[in-house]
């Protein structure tokens, strides 16, 4: 991964054990801030860990369904820095996703999106259920396979090794074949790194992948794979009601608690055999 | 607390253990919409564990710097409720904080806040070490006393001990009395609720306590706990880069990965005896 150079950072920290202090260097997760532009007009400010930033926009403006496909984008340039807000990407949008942008930008004016809310004005669970197509059934992967992808995630972060602070996300094929990875201080940005990559490469959607993370399921992961056509999410830890609700709705498998050869299936078990 | 009767649902769920399957009902976080409305107009839709919605609301909007204090707030109210969306609180701001709104919606149209960003438009680093005044080192605290921080944020997680979903947030004067605890999905909404319990019971500025939260410390967590005059902030897991950036700025002490009797320090570590 291209990230490891700039993913973390040594820090003086003192260690205290008991009574007693040590003094030493620590390697630290990096977060910073990028700042997204479209068009040229300032989109959102994303806390991220450095690297991947174009697959990052890319993969976050299209979970923002302001891209759907990689002919929307016609250029991806640096933007002049800022020295408080760091760096800044400028995504220059096709024809038609140029007239969604003017809707969309309009819509979200009305809502704030919170550091907890993945759920802006225009999407709620009813309109995801109308707008995205839910996958069938076309394949299926072994129990013993999806036991072994949390494996696979921790194969796939290096930084976390040394940090024990970043998020990481996998992409596996149903065939057990690992497609893409990505580490971050946030599992979203993680996720939005990996298929904005595959948007890049005009490879959404994704109807034949496993989506893996680390941390927990909530309703916003959900959505970001339905989105992206993923019908199967892994979750290290526990999903939350309405990760379920939506799984359910959109047609999602949805497993959780991955752990050892142990895990639960939350909706649509009908995928593991 | 209140929030346990709503804050986990059971659902169905199949463990899969190696080649068993086994159907079985078991508890998980709720996770639902709540729409903060600030004089009528929609603010900002929060993803949230039900419960103390009001503090959340108080809460958000003073991390939002909405409002400073309690009296900037005239009443908060039910709002018709959607079926969508769900639960709607208002909340009807007094004079001076009202003014402010207008020049803080106007800013903020600039620039969306994602599920990973803290850092909204008017916000950095260097504004928030402008207009927080660093809190003087009045009192200490004891390396076992902060050793046994974790210790209490576990005995305020009943919902977590069943559904392994929710985060948590433990308020605790210099002297080691538990002042306050919360849980939530997100760790942000349960700081929220925290600083908005205290601001409705007009004891904010938090100079004298120490904030205790489950998982990383994000940069977002120390801006809030700044804005709220919390001097120390200790987290169970790992710091980002900016947390800690942001901690020494402000004057906080902040502290992560504590661990049976064993933390680290990444700044300011003068309160720590």
């Amino acid at each position: 991964m291209d990230v490891t150079s700039s993913a973390s950072r040594d820090v003086t920290v003192i260690t205290q054990v008991g009574a007693s202090r040590e003094q030493r260097r620590d390697a630290v997760a990096v977060e910073s801030p990028l700042e997204v532009r479209v068009n040229g007009e300032r989109f959102a400010v994303i806390m991220r860990t450095p690297g991947r930033d174009r697959h990052l926009a890319l993969g976050f403006l299209h979970s923002e369904s302001v891209i759907t496909a990689r002919a929307d984008v016609s250029s991806v340039d640096e933007w002049p820095g800022d020295p408080v807000l760091g760096n800044r990407l400028n995504v220059v949008l096709g024809g038609a996703a140029a007239e969604t942008l003017d809707r969309h930008t309009s819509e979200r004016r009305h809502v704030t999106m919170t550091s907890a809310c993945g759920l802006c004005g225009r999407m709620s669970i009813e309109s995801l259920a109308r707008d995205a197509t839910p996958v069938p059934l076309t394949w299926t992967m072994s129990a013993s396979r999806v036991a072994r992808l949390p494996a696979d995630l921790r194969a796939a972060q290096p930084v976390f090794e040394g940090t024990g602070g970043l998020h990481a996300a996998g992409l596996v094929k149903y065939d057990g074949s690992v497609i893409a990875s990505a580490e971050d201080v946030g599992r979203h940005n993680a996720v939005d790194k990996i298929v904005g990559a595959m948007l890049d490469a005009e490879g959404l959607p994704l109807n034949d992948s496993v989506l893996a993370v680390s941390g927990r399921a909530s309703f916003e992961l959900v959505q970001k794979a339905c989105l992206a056509g993923i019908p199967m999410l892994v979750a290290i830890s526990a999903p939350s009601s309405l990760a379920i609700q939506c799984a359910e709705v959109c047609g999602i498998t949805l497993v959780g608690f991955a752990r050892g050869d142990r895990f639960n299936i939350y909706s649509h078990p009908g995928r593991i055999r």
